[in-house]
């Protein structure tokens, strides 16, 4: 069982450092400012944690200038919660207030900051909203924004992706205690699974396990089932029973203080063909080879070739991983094409599959590019024999 | 305890329904068809659900024309499960895919329906995403899309909206469903909660709860505590163990099929000091004040009105409920300034609060606002006594 008292947090250094590094890139591209509005890019810079994203009637923007700490300007509901955080300069207004939803507050912020001829980063908001990327405040609202400020808009999606997706070692010690966590549930669900339990009810115990085990929350679940293979993986839990021989896949992204584990399993109700456990061996060959390839200096597309060499079955295969962190998903895409170079903190889902007569088959790891050698395994990678569910 | 099987999904006739209001709306605005690309949106004409929309790598749309069915462009990954609805036209791309992330297919459907002088509407994505509305494209590809279509493009956030507001009667069971399920857990609470037991351990154990008592998922938790009051209502569990007389407030927004229930409960330990009794039975008499005047014809605004005048504490008061369905908050606003006209078949979660001297004060039940009569309680209303949880 993982410790359940792993630390939170991270320093105010590690803040520090991570606003240092942006504002080095910044400096390269003559950004007076940068103005962010997702989650995940919010909480990079600043600790801030809550569930209330859930809750689309609110915006919430944090800005980095050139030089100084970073600037909170949320709605009053946020800012007890704020203050918590490293972050000292937090701005308020009382939200909802559909006539100024924080638009006045910003433009002060950042004009002040960038002048007439200054450049505010935005992720890609603007004219160019990219792939991966997504606006959290209401276009409406940027239009009027943009109307108020004397600078010029640029993109930073780019800068701001190269940066989060090389992770901290406190950064990846938190994906590794969720992965750990999820580990030790899936290692535990024969065990827990009683006789003729439906495919929902073997997914809730999962995840009340994890909870229980330390996990804060399971954003991500999919379950699937069948003789040989499944049809979705993206598919939540039914009322099914499987039957005897069935092989059922239980996907799982469970965060532990904001970072993201994200990877699955496969179990066989009583007996697997023969048909089956092979598959569930090649990809491990597979799994294997793309981890051995995952080095520094190598490509995204490199690992996917490596993976694509063991998997004899015919058929196009698209997509297999892509980078964990603060997001389920997040860049590198370990496709065919995507030459993102590997670096050291980068952190993989790393996740073959194959076409079988009954649909399809994936395995999945977490893994972590180090500077030298082999990547850190950062789950408890899955045996290559297909763990049984027993029945009466 | 609530049944553990209640019905899943909606008869496909809910669906016909559902398109057909809409296109009686589209019809009265003169358009060929709407775009829709939100989770929420999508699954309320489809019943498509998945978790996967927790990855931000690929699109998807749904598009309803002026007569006739739904029309599902989607990735690969999504078509079997798409397949298991009602919608029987799905087209599909192998996303990722940067180079045309499903454009393509789209502007050939639309330019199909609508032609030249034509109208799709399209929820605020274009030039004016308004408040509680977000475009999940890269807006890259907005741009792209509307250069090949060759109608215009005008706004259905607001028809959207109006219909999404009023449930029918089998999307009411849901939230009814998912709201007793953690009714039964909140009751339960105090008997699972271990003597000195953190904040975050009480949390894990309810959510725990939660899911092993049939709700899908959790996605919404926040929890404070304090003496006499909590100083955030939106801040996430900690490690800290609360002191004899604390109050806790643990605020859920729980799944079932699709359906979030949003309510709150408060808590103390031990004995409650006279001002927080007494704060907690005002909050009450305001609950109670707010659902008396949710009638169809009052406005939001006359719930806020009769809350408010129910609590004698100074100071701002702002939102004190909304909308409940497929998103955690949806429209309307309990405030101040919201003139919307309540209808039956509309879903609140009426949530007075109070400043008192520890911070504030908050309770929170879901009710449905009926043809005649008082709106249904959806929730097993709180006591105005403050529920104890135990300390040796």
């Amino acid at each position: 069982m993982p410790q359940t008292n792993a630390p939170r947090g991270f320093a105010a250094a590690e803040y520090k450092t991570r606003a240092a590094a942006m504002q080095k890139l910044m400096a390269a591209a003559k950004m007076d400012a940068v103005l962010l509005t997702a989650a995940a890019d919010i909480q990079y810079f600043s600790g801030f944690q809550t569930r209330f994203w859930q809750s689309p009637t609110r915006p919430w923007f944090l800005a980095l200038p050139a030089k100084g700490a970073p600037v909170a300007v949320i709605p009053e509901i946020g800012k007890a919660l704020m203050q918590k955080t490293h972050i000292t300069d937090i701005r308020c207004w009382p939200s909802p207030r559909p006539q100024d939803e924080g638009i006045s507050l910003l433009a002060e912020l950042l004009n002040g900051w960038s002048g007439r001829g200054g450049k505010i980063g935005i992720p890609k908001i603007g004219m160019a909203l990219g792939a991966e990327s997504a606006a959290r405040m209401p276009l409406l609202d940027w239009l009027k924004l943009r109307a108020a400020l004397s600078g010029e808009i640029a993109d930073c999606a780019e800068m701001l992706q190269r940066q989060r997706m090389i992770k901290s070692p406190r950064e990846i010690d938190k994906i590794r205690h969720s992965a750990k966590i999820v580990s030790a549930a899936f290692a535990e669900l024969p065990n827990r699974t009683k006789n003729a339990a439906s495919v929902r009810q073997i997914c809730a115990q999962l995840q009340a396990d994890i909870l229980l085990n330390g996990a804060d929350e399971v954003p991500y679940l999919a379950a699937a089932f069948g003789g040989g293979g499944y049809q979705s993986v993206i598919t939540p839990p039914d009322d099914k029973i499987p039957a005897t021989g069935d092989i059922i896949f239980i996907d799982i992204g469970a965060v532990f203080d904001g970072y993201f584990c994200d990877f699955n399993r496969n179990f066989v109700f009583g007996k697997a063909a023969a048909k089956t456990a092979a598959a569930h061996a090649i990809l491990g060959r597979a799994l294997r080879a793309g981890i051995a390839a995952a080095r520094p200096g190598k490509t995204a597309a490199a690992v996917w070739r490596a993976m694509r060499a063991e998997i004899p079955a015919a058929g196009n295969i698209g997509r297999m991983g892509h980078g964990v962190g603060l997001q389920l998903t997040e860049p590198p895409s370990i496709t065919e094409n995507d030459e993102t170079e590997l670096r050291a903190g980068m952190v993989l889902a790393v996740e073959p599959s194959i076409q079988t007569g009954g649909g399809v088959m994936v395995r999945e790891e977490n893994i972590a590019i180090r500077e030298t050698g082999e990547a850190e395994l950062l789950t408890v990678a899955a045996g290559d024999e297909l763990p049984v569910i027993k029945q009466k």
